[in-house]
């Protein structure tokens, strides 16, 4: 198992404005929207598609695994998963409070896997089952369109560490809307989801049509430039009168240098 | 005459360490260099070519005028002087010292115009000469191609300012060495350059082959996205054994929140 996490209570009363302010009940209006994710100064998640980009300092991971102890459910798309196989958990230290053992054990979230077409290819080896196995992680939801057929040996895999396949529908274009997502979430009694990855998936969030459910944004910004041909954050493009304007401003926007790096919080 | 700008001792004293340490002597190892620019979170300049995009606010603007007084020169390539006619000089207010009216007036930097295939049109309305009539500003320096054959009437109109063209070789591409233009501002007596736009002269500078030439960094972020198709800052990528590496990673890092905004300082 990996090492603990540590992340201040300083650096938490940084972040709090900006995060859902409990977990799931059983009655929930729509499904808190936290987006974050960690760029190079020319905006790119990593230098290829497909491979992963250290960037961000042990600061700003710790972070990371503070705010997925925050969500309910933490959400990234498919390539995401193929590319890195995630163990998508937290990996937060327990907090000196009231437990059983007089320590607190972080909440884990629920991974949320978009995978319109089914691409994901998993087996019992796959590290979001080892870390369920482990009691550190909850097994996944995996989104996919109602044009799936789901093989029932792995719905029954996903079954036996409480994970299942989530059937919504997708547009002509075979994509989710993400109103659909969050209204399935919200069905499923998840009050909070905090949407890490990758880029399709970050920017057809910060598209002009979705930006209005993003409640929360988080970014952590590393002092380097990756170069041309990274997978880069910028959405499509709006104009007005055929002028192009800015797509999205923040509002209520906080910066904290965290190490090398500095993370933005701010309201869309 | 614009009004004058306000940039506070607290600020100048979190730049100070980047900052070149001296105006020009009579004998000059090498002109320190200062990038510096405002980009969007997706790393724009600005929406389009050609046009001017207001992204960081009055905080960081003041902080430009700053570093124009603490600079012996500012360059800028010639596509944004024709798009934004800018002016070029410093506009900080004075401080409150020992001049002879018991305030010391900024020292204004000379304006460097990068210009290899002499484009730049102008007359005695461009802004930059109108400053000067109005002694708040320099006559410019613009660096042309050796092969450019100067009109008499532009040079003469230069010349009447202080200013003037300095032919220095291009490459096979029609382009500049850093070097050279580093070189001829040394052997002019400029012992500090702060480049500033747009996006071609910067993206030269960050190039793999021109970084080392560059002592500071100090890029103000806006807490805005531009969207697609914007002028980007981002390098040309570098490659090791075929693999994409990154281009530039910043040591000495420091992050400032000036406003909504945020400077980032920093030593390639």
């Amino acid at each position: 198992m990996a090492q603990d996490l540590f992340f201040s209570d300083a650096a938490r009363a940084k972040l709090e404005p900006y995060l859902p302010s409990s977990h799931a009940s059983n009655t929930i209006d729509k499904t808190f929207l936290t987006l974050t994710f960690a760029t190079s100064l020319d905006s790119a998640l990593s230098l290829a598609p497909g491979t992963r980009t250290r960037l961000s300092g042990p600061e700003s991971k710790a972070m990371t695994h503070y705010l997925r102890s925050r969500h309910d459910a933490i959400c990234v798309g498919v390539g995401t998963v193929i590319a890195d196989d995630p163990a998508l958990n937290c990996r937060i230290g327990p907090s000196s409070a009231s437990g059983p053992d007089g320590l607190t054990y972080p909440h884990q979230p629920r991974p949320i896997i978009i995978d319109p077409h089914g691409r994901w290819d998993f087996t019992d080896d796959n590290k979001v089952f080892q870390v369920c196995r482990s009691g550190t992680g909850k097994g996944p939801y995996v989104i996919t369109s109602t044009a799936v057929q789901h093989s029932i040996d792995k719905a029954l895999l996903l079954g036996q560490y409480g994970g299942k396949y989530i059937s919504i529908p997708t547009n002509k274009q075979g994509r989710f809307q993400w109103e659909d997502i969050l209204y399935a979430l919200s069905l499923e009694g998840l009050g909070s989801v905090m949407v890490e990855g990758g880029g399709n998936v970050i920017n057809s969030l910060l598209d002009a049509s979705s930006q209005h459910l993003v409640d929360s944004v988080i970014v952590t910004i590393a002092p380097t430039w990756l170069g041309q041909g990274g997978v880069v954050v910028s959405p499509d493009r709006v104009t007005e009168n055929g002028v192009a304007i800015p797509v999205a401003r923040l509002s209520d926007v906080s910066w904290h240098p965290f190490g090398e790096d500095v993370v933005m919080c701010g309201r869309l």
